[in-house]
């Protein structure tokens, strides 16, 4: 496929950053959910642009417009379309790339995979802007796992290696003309132990697939992740105790995942962004027409660092990957799901 | 689906530590494909116990039995099946875990998920044995890559943090009855401009869900992978520069893949494994029975670290979703194979 | 899934007879594709109401917005989605079917499964209105089998028994405020030899699971169909024989299939399409409130006979099983695609 | 993929007639389903060959040996793997097809699309031989279905038009070195309403998909099938009702199927069995050598009519085919499984 996800309900993200409309359909979707239309637009709203002096100036409301799947804001049973219209495009802002490819961008890989056919208009559907979509499902997924008392929270851990203030270094790149990354924690807390299918299909696997959907993650680690690597197993082993008739771990290093199924303990990962890629610096690339290196100045707005639009998006890939897994474990009567 | 992966192909695992057999299904491989019998077993003694004293003292000859699907060692457009028997089990060794789950193995969560209908000999599905049939599919599909000039190469970043003598931490780890975790290290080169696809099922999101198949990974990073949190864009980002005619870039930061599609550059990831969790050291956990802790002694032959024998696993896993996606890429005359 | 199909390609249809709008998103379609809009509009037409004095006096204009996936008409790699804005509904039509489900339609079976929450207005998700955006997908993988010499041909076999004059008994149906079904015929020639996988994917597997996806079809049969049940195998085998060295059948009682992949002779299916079940007359039904029988007089808009209209659907139905997997077969190097 | 059905649970098969063995594997299957061996082992004798005069002489005991999946015939949660070690092949019966492709079988259309390296002994994985492993995992998911009320019925209607006598006709044919086909209804009681998804998941997407994975199927018919086209709507609608405060409808045209979903009657199709192809009478085929017509005589073993050993694989066809989509329905709590 390519632009789809999941198997219980199936995620399916349409869209360019400049093309008419961009949008999601969520196939598989219960009847009888109420959608809070308040919630996912307050979701919606931190990772739309124009929210704060660090972020692009393109002006987006992002508000969704529901096409199909609901009736009075409450699931139907028949796939559910929501759209976001694209204004505010400046397209001609990207005449200079037909040329010229963007270092560290997608210009030149769609390029050559779809043989100049590609929709370059800025970064057409490898743009961050198809992450708009992706929180749409993400939040309805979010507000139907909070409803089952799963809650999902990411936090920026670091920007640019500094963990105390972070921000300092988004006004430190951008007096700079140039742009910075970070790493973004996620935390699940309640989801019941017996998620995830083993071997492919495990919690990592869904939620590592689901997240480098977002552009500029570079890695993904779970509980103690990397760390591991440095340990000794009576370090790492998490001790299994009772606490009020219930399993525990004493440490939670696994993250929540043993086996690729939920322990019962919070799902703990960590993801890495990479810096924008889009900066207002000068940069060296090549014209393919002269083939030969040449100078590219970037024009079109863009965030000097993405991590705080990044954390909704974060959220919502662990959103949809959990739901679809959730579901799956309903279907074979692993978990009862309360009436 | 759990133990199934890939569209154009689809590779689906089955077997437990103790059942008759372990396998796998390899559906959707084009006819006419020689397999070399002899350079597949080679493959599969790198992942093999019993090699060396660091692992394992069960003898398994992991020699694969091919039920279907070749005729003469060349596939006949059926779905290949390759199966291996089990044998020189000790079932009774875990005869303890039945009311005693070991900590940092999938025996809690499978216990629970599956209602204490597990089977729990050898960790069942979730032993590392299976990843023995991932290997067969993966040296198949690593075979199939390297006739279109693609390899795939891992290798061994640290143990135990150790990067000059990475076995050392082996040794001591034996001695104080540990285990000990590590890094491998892959790169894939050969690979044409265009390969994967956009959002969910882009080379990093294939091969991440493709290697958390492997238990005791818990964390994956392309290219700088997490170090990129610390970068400006101006230090991250990789300058396109013609050299002979082809388009490459001065460094690799972005490990060969921008958008998900590979850029011709050299494809790099970095895992982390974690250490054994089963050690001969006394651990604590809990009796099921008595609702309360205990301590636990694992019989039963492991490694005192699997990283060394991982090595082939994690070669496996980018062999089958680099393949898969070729295959994508291939259906949509993005690329062309020379006849 | 429910509403998705597809593998190399993937067609997800969304929308109700009263949403916003309807629609379709196709993910996969190689980049490059020129999309002929006038054709492609040709195509709806055939399936448009208000075409004639025997359809529905609901007025739809059918005419596709592309949200994405095109520019300037061609495909450009991104999943496209067109939408069609629902007009002219008369909802309140609807009202007296909250209490009292339609004999023959989903109404019933939609209101257990969705547990009241079915969006019932005009038949919701389950209305022929949803064969729209079939037909848009059908249409464009029309387009493109066309470019490679496959060409996709339906008529109508039959309307209530009467294959001389078949519209005659639509009027009949309509002085009588009822309704008429028929028999629909498809042949599809050109396509080469080797489309279609084994077992579950074989081209009747695929056929006959997209052209169920039309309302009213109660039976599909490839070749000779029912018939071959009566017939000796000395009777129906059809003899292979060379024309001007190429491997021909001398009859096609097979229909063009043998073991699911294409012989290169014609492809042969006919589809049953049963009655509307709305019509004019009142119809005995039950009330949910009083659980009790009562009669029904159905409002609303309807044709008397579907048949003529679902022709372009079944051709659509067989366009995007067909193309899926000829783009199976290209990406298993079975087939050729000529530059 | 092809050899691949399912969505919550995957049944993949593998084998060819005269490789080292057939099989399925079953991904999905919940954990704790108790299989009853003597109950499968009936059903799949029903299918076996040797049972009667009909039948081929080939010896086949069909004694699955399960690989993985079960303890102690308990469902474990791991992929269920059982495979049948083929014997009494005689492969050099099929020498002579190698220049010379059988009428009415695969043998041509194979050849071309694997360019050769198909394996043609018996048929391949084309051969009727493959409806032994699809009787494995419909025989496992017909337990299921029976343990939640299900029942899964088939059962001849004609032989060669024969509905009075229909073995006569299979004894005429042997008398005359040839072979004939027939028609097969089934009927499934006990299905609660909801069980389907819309548009291309439907029953009847979904069973006929399963139904033409059975070599010789050459149409599908649900309720009145191909009658309906000569129905009037007043005619075909059937009355809903209630009968001791259930609904009903008093006709069961529909075949117990609205909008692609369970409506609660008896769920009824019916499928056209074409005659064998392999008959001992000569016929004409061509040599690909001489690229000319010959005559071809069929040596090996074949049954004159193959309808009474299909009826329990059409049963398979469709308990596969509920159980999966039984399971969607249990996913998203449109139906409840009693405890």
């Amino acid at each position: 496929m390519s632009s789809t996800f999941g198997k219980n309900i199936q995620i399916s993200i349409f869209g360019q950053s400049h093309s008419e409309a961009i949008g999601v359909t969520i196939d598989g979707l219960p009847a009888g959910i109420k959608i809070n239309q308040e919630e996912l637009q307050e979701f919606l709203d931190r990772r739309a642009p124009g929210k704060s002096r660090y972020t692009t100036k393109r002006k987006e409301t992002d508000k969704p417009e529901f096409l199909s799947g609901i009736v009075a804001d409450v699931t139907c049973g028949a796939p559910l379309t929501a759209v976001i219209r694209n204004a505010d495009q400046h397209s001609k802002d990207y005449d200079n790339l037909k040329d010229c490819p963007r270092p560290g961008h997608a210009d030149f890989t769609a390029h050559i995979k779809y043989k100049g056919n590609e929709d370059l208009r800025g970064g057409g559907h490898f743009s961050g802007r198809l992450t708009a979509p992706l929180c749409i499902a993400g939040g309805i997924c979010k507000q139907i796992l909070e409803q089952k008392g799963i809650f999902i929270q990411g936090n920026i851990v670091s920007i640019g290696g500094n963990k105390e203030r972070p921000y300092d270094e988004i006004e430190k790149a951008m007096k700079d003309l140039d742009s910075v990354g970070g790493i973004i924690e996620c935390v699940v807390e309640g989801i019941p132990v017996g998620i995830g299918e083993p071997m492919f299909d495990g919690l990592e696997n869904k939620i590592a697939q689901a997240v480098f959907a977002i552009p500029a993650i570079k890695g993904i680690e779970f509980g103690k992740g990397f760390e591991v690597a440095n340990l000794r197993g009576s370090e790492n082993n998490d001790v299994f105790l009772y606490e009020d008739g219930t399993v525990k771990t004493a440490t939670n290093n696994h993250g929540g995942i043993l086996g690729g199924i939920s322990s019962g303990m919070p799902l703990t990962f960590k993801v890495a962004v990479k810096p924008t890629p889009s900066i207002s610096k000068e940069q060296k690339s090549i014209s393919y027409k002269k083939q030969e290196s040449r100078e590219l100045n970037i024009r079109g707005r863009h965030d000097p660092c993405i991590v705080p639009r990044a954390v909704p998006c974060v959220e919502s890939a662990a959103a949809i990957a959990i739901y679809d897994l959730w579901l799956s474990a309903l279907a074979k009567g692993e978990i009862r799901e309360e009436i």
